[in-house]
């Protein structure tokens, strides 16, 4: 027998117990599920679909910025590791060894390429005509160190992509480690509907062995802030550690500038949690591997005029990813909950009295308005309506951004913010100490960006009330 | 100073030391080279854009016959392993353990994912409408028991995908097995201009766990064969170890019937085999990244009237992937050799006595031919080139195949023939014992595939003289 709606509908509401809900959300949309392995996490194909749009939004625009992919080994040798000594600190915990079959030394199975990649890098750059070079990997990663698994944003192991890109100068390297940034931001803004604050991190925040690094961070429902990808200047410190030279047009050794780039399947968990309701699944039609589904309302008397109608229908849509639900043993309002827990944008019902009146119903996922609308207006009427459900979803969610950044001249009014769940923007020191005494006090709140936007005066720091050094948005985190 | 032609173009010839002249290809061709760690390998941008292409081909074909895209974990529990018994001896000599920090049991790095998949296939089949399932992965793999490391045929690490689908009826079950094999087919001969042989493999060669295996083969220009992919009906065997059951329509729990089909990035090896050349790399335009370069050919007072004519007809041949080599410091000759090592199938020159004359000149890499077109009727000469460059790889290889399958009636014959390098099809009794021996005496021969066409009356065994099961093409294989 099908399955009843109240056993497979969301149980629990978004405001209520926001990570239950957020498990329910992704296990009953059929997005991903635990592993049996702890800290693993499986990616199911309606999970996958999203982070294959993602992936061809993203890969058509590096490569058209001149990168290309390649594949570098899982398993990395422990000296590689130990040639850049704070990339070594910073990712020893996260290290998993593989055992008991190595002739020679340890391998580890990689948490991030740096190493291996840039080993391959100080013997293929031999002149300034090598240069620049963008390599882009799509792999999986493992860190092992994760305490709590929370599908999508913690697991020990995730997908990603790493790019790793080589200059000559100084300008370059940093022109560009900005400028994918700025393609990070697309991804989040355009494709995915998530308003992101942009900046560099704080020395603590920094990504281990980079000069700097830049971010984006979203802010989800729950107040928390989500960092959706990464963007490093690693300066000389690589080309130094492993010895990556080049011949200048000036006929002198000199050494590279370097950056590294990398966003994650933690994209999908930001997009479930910033959109979906407590029907489910919300999903803006760039992203959604399905955008329209049509339902033909039919009895058995009926069906095969009404499926017919409803198969014409899905070939005429063909510029759209289409899927067309004409089951048997499930009622309509049956399917239109599976559809809503799913997520699919736009639903298109259409039965016996809308074939008299040459019509279909519309109705949006995102506000479940319902409109009837002529099938000669068909076509202009979805293009519309997907473009508006796309804006508006990005829309509401900068509005939830923007009333969430408040101001904190002092420690008291800090401390309340952070409690309130809130992003609190403050003059800060930048001291690692500092910011340390902040996470201890406020039980876990962290600079999140220095906004690239800076005020021309500098202010006093809320915690330690020295000179500040920038104003930085501090949140508690995913 | 740019490098001299003789210091990069390939220095060992295809027919006096095939092997060597296949890593020169690979490595300088930059396809691919050596980790520093014992049996991995680095995929270059140039070998990874094959594989982008390879996988862009499936991937769309096999998403229309209702496959979905999904990822599992790297890491599979021992337990799993030992579920299905041929299976786990298998593939107990290839596997690598993660070592000192699982807190449960032993975890190792997938081989190939029947068990951890078949695991949630027994959690999420419940009923006769959840069939069939058919999921692919595009992943990495390792599998540790590798002796001499070849660079794309034989590597600890490889990547690959692998399709495992769940069917209610045995029937459906081995038609799809023998759908993906011929979709397989359509991959190396349509894109990669490879033919090949298909049919069954005997008990001896069969997947760890299967029921039948069927296989793909292609004969490599040194006499050994080389597998291309491979489709397993794996009957019930998997879904009795790992418990996976549905509701039939009649409303009995039933055992359902499951197959698995891969094929892996050594397709890029086959395909360098296969058609390139003492010059280096000859690539099948459909596969080709770049599928034609334009050279200027220029001195630096004419330098941007030719220049600006290559970009004009780069951009009137948007339909193409096309590249424009109009670096300074670079001799055209130069040029010519290192776009032939890199297998670009068709090269266009153009120089100031061509812009008179309203033409280019265009070179083929397979054969070398060159002629002179009128940009009039160089939309149509291009297509047509590329087409027969297509065709005439396909056809060359076919006819070496063809010609080097042999028969043999008696094992003296068998012998001899296989020592002459030759595919010798054969009557065969089946026996695994037979079958080593067989492989013993004749140091290292296989049966590479039981045909599907077969003849009606069976002979006498070739090597044990008993009556045959069926005819057999034996060989020895990468």
């Amino acid at each position: 027998m099908p399955k009843k709606p109240d056993t497979v509908g969301i149980t629990v509401k978004k405001d209520e117990d926001f990570s239950e809900w957020y498990n329910e959300v992704i296990i009953k949309g059929e997005l991903a599920e635990h592993s049996p392995i702890k800290g693993f996490m499986i990616i199911r194909p309606e999970g996958y679909g999203l982070w294959e749009n993602i992936q061809s939004f993203f890969d058509k625009r590096i490569k058209k910025l001149g990168v290309k992919n390649a594949y570098f080994p899982l398993l990395i040798p422990e000296s590689f590791f130990k040639k850049e000594a704070e990339h070594a600190e910073g990712f020893a915990p996260e290290l998993a060894w593989v055992g008991d079959k190595e002739e020679g030394e340890k391998l580890a199975i990689r948490p991030t390429s740096e190493t291996i990649m840039y080993d391959s890098y100080s013997k293929w750059i031999r002149s300034w005509r090598d240069l620049p070079l963008r390599i882009n990997q799509w792999c999986n990663v493992l860190r092992w160190e994760v305490k709590q698994t929370k599908l999508f944003l913690r697991t020990r192991e995730f997908l990603w992509q790493e790019g790793h890109c080589v200059y000559e100068t100084e300008e370059e390297c940093e022109k560009e480690t900005k400028l994918y940034l700025k393609e990070y931001k697309k991804v989040c803004e355009e494709l995915l509907a998530i308003p992101v604050l942009e900046g560099e991190k704080t020395d603590k925040e920094r990504f281990a062995g980079a000069k700097t690094t830049y971010a984006l961070e979203a802010l989800m429902p729950d107040g928390k802030a989500l960092q959706m990808g990464t963007s490093h200047n690693l300066g000389q410190n690589f080309a130094k550690a492993f010895g990556i030279k080049y011949l200048g047009k000036d006929e002198k050794e000199r050494i590279p500038w370097q950056n590294s780039w990398g966003f994650s399947t933690r994209l999908i968990g930001a997009l479930v949690m910033a959109h979906s309701d407590d029907k489910g699944l919300v999903l803006p039609p760039r992203v959604a591997p399905i955008q329209i589904v049509i339902i033909p309302i039919f009895k058995s008397e009926n069906k095969e005029e009404v499926v017919k109608k409803a198969e014409e229908l899905k070939s005429k849509l063909k510029n759209y990813n289409i899927g067309l639900d004409d089951r048997d043993g499930y009622t309509p309002g049956w399917k239109f909950n599976e559809w809503e827990l799913k997520g699919i944008p736009l639903r298109i019902e259409i039965g016996p009295k809308d074939i008299e009146k040459n019509q279909v119903v519309l109705v949006r996922r995102d506000n479940n308005s319902k409109e009837a609308v002529k099938i000669g207006q068909l076509d202009k009427k979805i293009k519309d309506t997907l473009e508006d459900i796309q804006s508006s979803l990005f829309n509401k969610a900068k509005k939830f951004l923007n009333s969430n950044i408040v101001d904190a001249k002092n420690w008291d009014d800090f401390a309340k913010q952070i409690k309130n769940k809130k992003l609190v923007k403050t003059f800060f020191c930048g001291g690692v100490d500092c910011e340390g005494l902040i996470k201890d006090k406020t039980n876990g709140a962290t600079s999140r960006v220095i906004p690239f936007e800076q005020p021309k005066e500098s202010g006093k720091c809320a915690h330690c009330g020295k000179e500040s050094k920038f104003l930085v948005i501090f949140g508690k985190a995913y």
